[in-house]
């Protein structure tokens, strides 16, 4: 079983598809069991009262779950406000549609045992209270941000808001040490708040920071980390021109790190460096 | 004939319902001939170039209004990247895929006659040049800021930006007058350039100014306007809370405005008052 999904796609009038009216989660599967699950779930209801979307029982969510065979899988859940309305007006009583995606999957080890090169980015995240931390359907940015290189050395590109704060990769949440700190950008004004960033504070003394870039150039290591590709220490910082502007070398700093987050996904923890 | 749409909805994967990653227009119909029809293009066409989509040609995206009958009709056109790409990254040839509606419409000619009560939202909209001034399918910030509130008495609701300063409604443009200039908000960091706004600006001597919401103490007379909808006079401005912050008398210096608007839409003149 490669992947499987769910039998409809979207009706031409459902508001997620004409105005990203909804939310969605990306959860690694492992032998059927979804990874950091009360992460995920804790997010949607966060975004569900945020956006006044109904949420779904947890069964329903959890329902196609039971598609899912041996080994590993990513499990994409999408959640909108259905259709109704008047325009931009929400419908009264909305009726939360779901519609899900299942696909076998291979994390990039290369990039766990290697480390990867990342580039700033040109765009700035706009400042909006009112929809970060969320994983919402609006990501107009995001693809933009991801377009700007095209060169299959670089896995990822680091975001600051309108202000010039730090605040993600495009599809990561980002950490460094700092002192023998650990910390990560505040995320209150823009950004996603990462599941697995969410069980790492739990576990680990993470500072939540308002700084810029120029932080990084403090950095003894750096780390960009998702729920489904796991932690990749970063080994070189180039500009948004692709020009090199820091590295570090991988060390013993960076598998600590690693390796807690590594142990909560299931992941191998990496040979020693 | 009250209505079509395209025969399909859209695919699980596609782009724009992922990631709102496409832009709409929505354009009223007379007896099947549109109105600003080039004012539509050009946004699409300065969408497609922002966002890196192929632009259809424009005998597809007319081919719908064969459907549309005697009357009015509000024809909404949907354009996405497709399907494709891994995860935000898009794909390096996009097939963009188009989906529309057609509507029986009738604008609400009271707002028109009466001229409307609006209010200040809460919600501030994110800067985001790259973003701005297009129709795109990122619309979270509408749809929350026309949530705001649910008195039918109020027509619609004013935007500042995260800096403060004045944009838009939640799904029409801003004008007034002060000191016997037309003038209306820049729309450099975000907001939507409406097209009747373009095609108003290409006919009046309309000054895009940056300035904060208290501008419209000294303004004469205030007006919404969309190209669905004509130009409505606003006659009081609440607060946030639905209190009583402004009042604008009804008056001939509205009806200049309008007029000009109605012309270019096919919508009679309004009585003077």
């Amino acid at each position: 079983m490669r992947g499987a999904v769910s039998v409809e796609g979207w009706p031409l009038d459902d508001r997620g598809a004409a105005y990203g009216d909804g939310l969605f989660e990306t959860v690694l599967l492992r032998d059927g069991r979804p990874l950091l699950w009360e992460e995920h779930l804790s997010r949607l209801v966060r975004g569900c009262h945020a956006l006044g979307i109904p949420m779904p029982a947890e069964h329903e969510l959890a329902a196609p779950l039971a598609e899912a065979g041996i080994g590993l899988f990513v499990f994409k859940l999408m959640l909108t406000r259905g259709s109704g309305g008047r325009g931009y007006r929400p419908p009264a009583f909305p009726e939360t549609r779901l519609r899900w995606q299942l696909a076998a999957f291979a994390p990039t080890e290369t990039h766990w045992q290697q480390g990867v090169r990342v580039r700033h980015c040109r765009l700035r995240l706009g400042i909006q209270p009112a929809l970060a931390g969320l994983k919402h359907l609006n990501r107009l940015e995001n693809v933009l941000a991801r377009a700007e290189w095209d060169d299959d050395k670089v896995a990822e590109g680091l975001l600051c808001d309108s202000d010039g704060r730090l605040v993600e990769a495009t599809a990561m949440n980002l950490f460094w040490q700092r002192e023998g700190r650990l910390e990560t950008p505040r995320l209150e004004r823009c950004g996603v708040a990462g599941t697995l960033r969410e069980a790492l504070r739990e576990r680990l003394a993470i500072t939540e920071v308002d700084v810029g870039p120029e932080v990084l150039d403090q950095a003894e290591a750096v780390w960009l980390g998702n729920s489904v590709q796991g932690v990749w220490p970063v080994v070189r910082l180039d500009d948004p021109d692709g020009l090199e502007r820091q590295r570090w070398p991988l060390a013993a700093i960076h598998r600590g790190f690693q390796a807690e987050a590594h142990r909560l996904l299931g992941y191998p923890l990496p040979d020693p460096t």
